[in-house]
């Protein structure tokens, strides 16, 4: 699939997008970001975030959010120049204060101790508080895997989740990251929200004037809705679905243990208590990051070479009749990124004019 | 609900079950395994995480499966006297060589290891290789917050599971365990197979002649199976069930997430080459375990107080129609215990009649 041949895990229907060069849409990005009194440093950080989730194709998790963070920025609630630092230590464990500034930086920030904390002590886990919404939990995986670490990233969020037996919206649908490395420019990565779907996909059905085609939201009296508008009223459902039968208290329980993780013992606001990132009361998003060094276990190439074992078997194994191929967590996505580096990143027409306009109001003409 | 009420999250049909003291029981355990030349203290340990599986209501991993660990040790797959030694080690994360033993006392070493080290350095990952079925994930787990700390526990297992999109059973159930203290003798403690549900619920549907009440599993030509005969051939769905669409390929990817942590990265057999506690080969069989320091980031009691929080409004919150009570993750499990360890525990009365004969055949007479 690699090596020139296109390939997207989303159909893009190109006549309502627009197609734009990452460069050119990141710097655009970036260029914002510097207007409105970010350093160059988290400008840069915070524009790749958002773009990478384009160039992965996850839409949901990419420049259409920009208007979020400038909002929050411009409504003060978002702090510009956090003085991000860390606020208790021991070797391998550390709490992090984001200062209310973006969550890319305070993630990008975190992640990065993690994996220098791992290389000297074999794990390192890092917990933000005081942050805010910080775009794909993969990014800060793959960062990980990059350093050829494993890496988990973990996130609190607005709730929008019911727990199992409930109608109420009190978790957040607190996804959870995983990556390892494995090819050179393609690692293993898992980056799932622990809800059956999240907000995201329910606003591209919106888009698109869809019905939802599964049980994935109830309303306030515990009945499934399918449309998204009545979706986004009501409450997302946990992974497995709204019974114990079909393991819907699994789900609702690890958007605990994300909650756990990142909100409670971070001293962030946590579950029905985390804002939005455009306001207007201060989000306070936790964050949990953790990285641990293969070297530790066995050489590097020994762990690349198990996981090209796992990966291939599975790959080739005997395909059920309804599937035209068997995927590992993150190949479409990096395959997606692929093709897009060099044909450019489809912005659906709407959301390039809306951020055109942010440009513009801050006199940047760069896209 | 404490303090003298019976509560039992099974229902359990009496006439069918004998119930047995648990000190008996553990007793009585603990004897057949010292006599089958298992060493005091690692007898003690087998038995409590047998019994403890049976005390908290999650029958398919108590004594049920004594006979297993037996035939083990009379075939010679399991070493009834491991030399367990960390090989190797960073301050937060160590390698250690179970030599074959029981899971159990690797497993009990190991999480004590990762305990001792938090408490210095903040977190430490342990992870096992060479070693065998360890129980129940939960004990683990509830063994860190027994001591304050916050604990994970995973293992890959016997491949049941087919990835999303293939029909082949690849992938164990593979079960993540996530404990956090909270209340005094009651953690919050999830305790979930990565599959719908493990192949010991399809014992019980088979025992009692009862059809599955929902898609649990395939066989080979990847069609739904409603019998427990046709899905114990077959092959188990991941959480989410079949589709991408109910989010099937989460489920998956958590089942990768576990294998990759416990079986890839410790050197242990991964995936379709893990093998049975009782032979003919040996298992193999790895574990994760990771202890999280909460003092770290906060006063142990504030992180109670503030799991006190989380868990109370989220029981209380608007009940769905449906559901009779909202529960934690746990909850049922402790409550269970706590009823059986004053009446005692219920074993089936087949199961009885098969360890009582166990004993006999080493001379104890103990049940």
């Amino acid at each position: 699939m690699s090596g020139g041949m296109n390939f997207e895990k989303v159909e893009i229907d190109e006549k309502n997008y627009i197609r734009v060069p990452a460069n050119k849409l990141k710097s655009f990005v970036k260029d914002i970001f510097v207007n409105l009194g970010v350093d160059e440093k988290g400008a840069n950080i915070t524009a790749d975030v958002l773009v990478d989730a384009d160039l992965k194709g996850i839409e949901s998790h990419g420049v259409q959010r920009l208007k979020r963070y400038v909002d929050g920025l411009k409504n003060g609630v978002v702090n510009p120049r956090p003085n991000i630092k860390v606020e208790s230590s021991l070797p391998s464990a550390l709490l992090v204060d984001g200062d209310f500034g973006l969550g890319q930086i305070a993630g990008h920030f975190s992640m990065n101790l993690a994996i220098e904390r791992a290389k000297k002590y074999g794990s390192c886990v890092v917990l933000v508080k005081n942050s805010n919404h910080f775009g794909i939990a993969g990014y800060y995986a793959e960062m990980a895997a990059k350093n050829d670490m494993i890496g988990i990233a973990m996130t609190n969020a607005r709730p929008l989740v019911a727990p199992t037996g409930s109608v109420e919206k009190l978790l957040g649908t607190n996804p959870i990251a995983f990556a390892a490395p494995y090819r050179e420019n393609m690692c293993f990565l898992l980056d799932m929200a622990t809800s059956i779907v999240t907000s995201g996909k329910m606003e591209v059905y919106r888009r698109k004037g869809k019905n939802l085609p599964a049980e994935w939201a109830i309303n306030s009296e515990g009945e499934f809705v399918y449309t998204p508008e009545e979706a986004l009223r009501g409450a997302l459902l946990p992974l497995g679905g709204l019974y114990e039968i079909t393991g819907g208290h699994k789900g609702y329980g690890l958007a605990m243990m994300v909650e756990i993780l990142s909100g409670i013992l971070s001293g962030a606001n946590f579950a029905w208590k985390v804002g939005n990132t455009q306001g207007p009361e201060k989000a306070n998003v936790g964050h949990f990051f953790i990285a641990i060094n293969p070297e530790v276990f066995m050489p590097l190439e020994e762990f690349k070479k198990r996981m090209e074992e796992l990966i291939e078997r599975i790959k080739k194994s005997k395909k059920h009749p309804k599937f035209k191929k068997i995927w590992f967590h993150g190949e479409r996505s990096q395959l997606t990124r692929e093709t897009r580096l060099r044909i450019g990143v489809p912005i659906y027409k709407k959301v390039y004019e809306e951020i055109k306009a942010i440009g513009r109001e801050l006199g940047l003409n760069g896209l």
